[in-house]
């Protein structure tokens, strides 16, 4: 529903959309090696400009966020789901905060997926997926996701390559059921270089109170980086479909990573385009009742 | 808990805290229709003044509640449940905009109690309830609560009043465990005028992008005012209890009601006085890891 909607004729302030730029091909493996985690592929170009072009977002985002909220209370099932995934202080994390922080909290689902439970284990992958997903009219936030069961799951070898390769598949019909529902996923992969990633848990380290954010297992990982690199190419090679297209965000730098997300946001809900409803009841008449209703309390007038 | 610790000597800065101040006293049944709903018993005098006292708290509210999540990374089971009960257009939506706004939304667990389901109401009715709490570090919003189960069920008479005398015990009974398990209960009452719910409500009949949030059954239950102010004055004279107190905050000026809500927040976050956890790893040894991990993308170095 929302790729048809996206291919609309481009307004003029959108000439050139930013998903345009940033959604990975189908079917083509990115080479991620040789993109710089620290590009500006377009907006603003320095920090100063970054933020108060993502500040002047908020109140837009916010708008949208509140129209597609009433029209599901008039029918309307349309609802967004972001998708983030990346490395450890790949900034999912930052991005809920900076960027879901201009929705209302009261329209957003937000899940933090970790490792699976017992339970989660015991069901097909998708399942604790399904039970997270947003109501309609809701903005739903994963941070990890079905992904990490192709991303880990392929790393750590915790199922047979088979499964990961039908495991693409089964990621890409269920998403084909969610568009066709009236979910619109957008799925971000913010891409952080080796060395910013050092740097950031080199930071975590020097200041006690970020160590409760750091554990001696995030350097295993580290030492799994081209491993993981490989696993997410593939999944954006697989997974970036018309019906869910991924979108590579350089993720080096906060600031542009903020705009970035603020902005596939954008354009995915102006593209939704959501209408506030129209009474369904007598706005006249209720106004007379409203009126006539006694001046003061009812039983303490005048006292 | 928070009971216990709030009842430290105040601080220089809190001279009189505004809980001392909007608490229900135990056993005490407030006389509501003598109480203006836009009474300013303490703070801010104006808009200008109470906008910019509430913009002022966000840094220390959002600061707070990382470090009650952070805690809960290291065991802490510590977490805050806001509940916010009053009438129609009385607030309780624009609270969690304007003031949960100021939270990182991943930490927040906001839920929206609408009328029971089928399924709900084959389940006590504190049952929905538990299933919406707050995890440890967390913070719960409910818009509407158990309360709704001795307000409209008393005055739509829903069960017989001698089960609503049983729901206050059980609603007392409740929240004491509640916070023997580590959870500081704030119950808000927004106390609205009659004439401003009509200012209210006309305001949003007047304005088509509102409509959606009108209902001429608005109308039914304002007709039913008295009946609800009663039913409102007897829930806090008997459920406003040492371990899980109500605060009575005017709601009738907007910024005020913003304004009061975040101060009862901070107040509470500030005698639960979070800590982030000290690091359970070798700091050292870890920062030598990561710096003697390849400087380059191992398996890609140099090209």
């Amino acid at each position: 529903m929302a790729r048809k909607k996206d291919s609309r004729p481009a307004g003029p302030q959108h000439s050139a959309r930013l998903g345009d730029l940033l959604r990975v091909p189908a079917g083509e493996r990115p080479d991620l090696a040789a993109y710089p985690a620290d590009a500006l592929p377009a907006g603003p170009t320095d920090k100063t400009a970054g933020v108060a072009a993502t500040d002047a977002l908020g109140g837009r985002l916010a708008g949208l966020q509140e129209r597609l909220y009433a029209a599901s209370t008039a029918g309307d099932r349309r609802r967004l789901l972001l998708i983030l995934q990346g490395m450890d202080t790949s900034g999912k994390g930052g991005t809920v905060k900076h960027v879901i922080g201009h929705f209302n909290p009261s329209g957003c689902r937000i899940k933090a997926f970790k490792a699976p439970t017992e339970e989660e284990q015991s069901h097909p992958f998708l399942w604790r997926i399904m039970r997270e997903l947003p109501r309609p009219g809701e903005i739903g936030i994963f941070d990890r996701s079905q992904y990490e069961d192709v991303l880990v799951a392929r790393v750590r070898e915790l199922v047979p390559r088979a499964q990961i390769d039908r495991r693409y598949e089964q990621i890409n019909r269920f998403e084909q059921s969610l568009t066709e529902d009236g979910v619109t996923v957008v799925k971000v992969f913010l891409h952080l270089s080796y060395e910013e990633q050092r740097r950031r848990l080199l930071a975590r380290l020097d200041n006690p109170d970020k160590h409760w954010k750091f554990s001696p297992g995030d350097i295993d990982e580290r030492a799994l980086w081209p491993a993981y690199q490989k696993a997410y190419a593939l999944a954006l090679e697989h997974c970036s479909t018309e019906a869910a297209p991924w979108y590579l965000v350089p993720a080096d730098r906060k600031w542009y990573r903020n705009w970035a997300v603020s902005t596939l946001l954008l354009e995915h809900l102006e593209a939704l385009d959501p209408r506030y409803p129209r009474a369904d009841f007598d706005v006249e008449a209720c106004r007379r009742r409203l009126l006539a209703q006694e001046g003061d309390e009812p039983g303490h007038s005048g006292v």
